[in-house]
């Protein structure tokens, strides 16, 4: 009789966005006359830049061709592609990657959810807390993290970043063996200064701790001062690995490309003792379990590092962050606090009057015909925030902000 | 400090493809007035069909304009292809498959690898032999199959596939709780009867085992009395998991899109002898691990089901079928035995002589300056065995069934 991977049984179900669902589906009943502007989205909704299109085109009609057809690409990405990521996202920050330390994909999602696998299922995991559930839940599946007991992982070490701390999290008391961090963040919207960042490496190196870098959202980056990738830090190639992507970056989110970049003097210990390299672990989970990214996606990829591609790409990602930003000004106006918004396109907003995220959500669904996401879908020191993002249109953004207004101000 | 997931020390080196490489470059060199001809090819080569190069082009408008673009999709797949799945895979044979049954993803490499997270790591597994090495080294990863001793692993339940049964596994004296079966055969060519399907669906049926069923290669079946869906066989759905690929039928290896059938039935116990469901934690997996199939490949997978596109891949499986027909005719009217060829685009060759597996390959090379694959490779019961493909061009193939029918015949 086959039986069950038995740590699937620790997962609670994921009712969070059914739950959102269902509140507005109510509302919407009850007031069939009010209109719902959505500032939840975590998802891009400009369509694809020219450039992007052209590329696609081209690689399409190449597919159609036998002289030009592409079968089984490499595994680990074309040379076309790699070469622009490390041209353009490493050498032009003096940062030196090398080809085989590019790990192209289909997706975040799927390598930092995957990459847990390397790693032996008694590792002690850190968390920054709020953060992208994926983390969380892969690690569930593998058993690292022990049981769910009042909304709390048993072995997990939460790093909590909240209003207390300035949303900059503390090294933990106790030692972890993997270490995810997330710049600039998703849910808050904050970000690391390079020295804030130095610390983190550094702890990394003490404890020989291996730091998961998920900086999908690099490219909103304004503050010329904050690294944009971990290995502008000195010593951060022995200590990290580090996740990009190309959905929010270039709104690819429905096309699907990204890339991770694991240092070759990257390693971890056997149980034995012995050293055991992770770019050779990750290339041999990859040539196993994957088949490589869409010809034409990585085709489309490579065009946003052309003048016209990355000009354009930039416009949209500005258009997000002026979305951002209006949401961060007006909130902070009213008196209340929130953070992110400059260098991310999330807006992460402490709810006034201590009112926790559920019941916020309500408020500004039954008062303004607002919806946004209560922070304790993020980790449970998300309880009191709430998040507001940059990817609707602009009009409806100016929109939501005058009814929160006026909601919140009577 | 991190450690490492011990079992990857468990893998061997894969040289298997970096040694035939080796082999064919010495012989270059050596010999640089000869012409090499590779039919060792196990990819598509001819390109995509023009319906589905129009549905790319169509998607691609799509993708840049702002009222039809689309950002991330449903985990499982969009409703427009999975309708089309239904409809023309499996209700045309008189299967019913519901839509939350089928999974799409970007490769049944990628399905097939991971489906075994879902199962407890010390559940024991029977897998045929010769076959595609991904389903062991996904095992091997998860600690499954024990150690390498002599090229065979200490807790695998081998099913032979040899010439002595004629191709046909038998049952296993031992209980397996997970069986890997893969029809057609890749690499043998050869494919179970309904009667044959039939004794291992009912005696997983008995054993309470979940067959995990690769039909990658089910669009090359001539025979209309072979299924071409285990779904075909009463009771099925209670005891199997079906993979299908567009990458072979519609020349998609470059392109990426294929998907995993789980029926809403098919359930395995915990350890504590309680049920659970494998479509519901499968869907857990995706939508955690996973992030969708790119928009424009689901489009273009779609086309494969329109009149057109359905006539031109036809087209282009039957030029590889043509092809492996020739070789299966010339090796067999040279008095050597090959199975194959006519149910799927893989000549199995029992080698003249017994030869080993790596002789013949130096024998056709060195002589025939013909590349194949040695059977070896695919599995201690691929000794003494080699592989053709159907996936040359029509060119090459007569040409070197021409220098090989020299080399052997002297």
């Amino acid at each position: 009789m086959a039986h069950t991977n038995k740590h699937y049984l620790d997962l609670p179900g994921s009712y969070f966005f059914t739950e959102i669902s269902q509140r507005v589906n109510t509302y919407k009943k009850t007031h069939p006359e009010k209109s719902i502007i959505r500032l939840s989205i975590g998802d891009v909704t400009r369509p694809l830049v020219p450039a992007v299109i052209k590329a696609l085109h081209d690689a399409t009609d190449e597919m159609g061709q036998p002289s030009s057809f592409h079968g089984y690409g490499p595994e680990h990405g074309y040379e076309f592609l790699i070469d622009e990521i490390i041209a353009n996202d490493y050498t032009s920050r003096n940062v030196h990657i090398e080809a085989d330390e590019i790990f192209v994909s289909d997706g975040t999602k799927c390598d930092i959810a995957n990459i847990q696998e390397l790693f032996d299922p008694s590792d002690t995991v850190a968390i920054i807390d709020p953060v992208y559930p994926v983390y969380i839940d892969s690690n569930v599946m593998s058993g690292r993290l022990g049981k769910l007991i009042n909304g709390i992982w048993s072995k997990l070490i939460y790093l909590p970043c909240t209003i207390e701390n300035n949303f900059i999290p503390e090294l933990p008391t106790q030692h972890p063996d993997i270490i995810y961090l997330c710049y600039p963040n998703n849910p808050t919207g904050t970000v690391l200064s390079k020295d804030q960042l130095t610390i983190w490496v550094n702890y990394a190196k003490k404890e020989r701790a291996i730091i998961l870098f998920d900086a999908a959202y690099e490219a909103y980056i304004t503050d010329p001062t904050i690294p944009h990738s971990i290995y502008e830090i000195d010593g951060a190639k022995e200590v990290a690995i580090e996740f990009r992507s190309f959905s929010k970056t270039a709104g690819f989110t429905g096309l699907r490309c990204a890339y991770t970049v694991i240092p070759k003097e990257l390693k971890a210990n056997t149980r034995e003792g012995n050293e055991q390299y992770l770019n050779m672990m990750w290339n041999r989970r990859q040539t196993t379990k994957y088949n490589g990214c869409s010809y034409i996606v990585q085709k489309a990829a490579s065009a946003i590092y052309t003048p016209e591609g990355r000009k354009q790409i930039q416009e949209s990602i500005q258009y997000y962050m002026n979305n951002a930003l209006i949401i961060q000004n007006a909130i902070t106006q009213m008196g209340i606090t929130a953070v992110g918004g400059i260098n991310a396109p999330y807006v992460w907003i402490k709810t006034p009057d201590n009112l926790s995220s559920w019941d916020f959500f309500d408020l500004l669904l039954q008062n303004a015909g607002v919806v946004g996401t209560p922070g304790i879908g993020f980790g449970p020191h998300g309880e009191g925030y709430f998040r507001l993002t940059g990817f609707g249109s602009y009009e409806d953004t100016n929109k939501a902000i005058e009814r929160i207004q006026k909601a919140l101000l009577i």
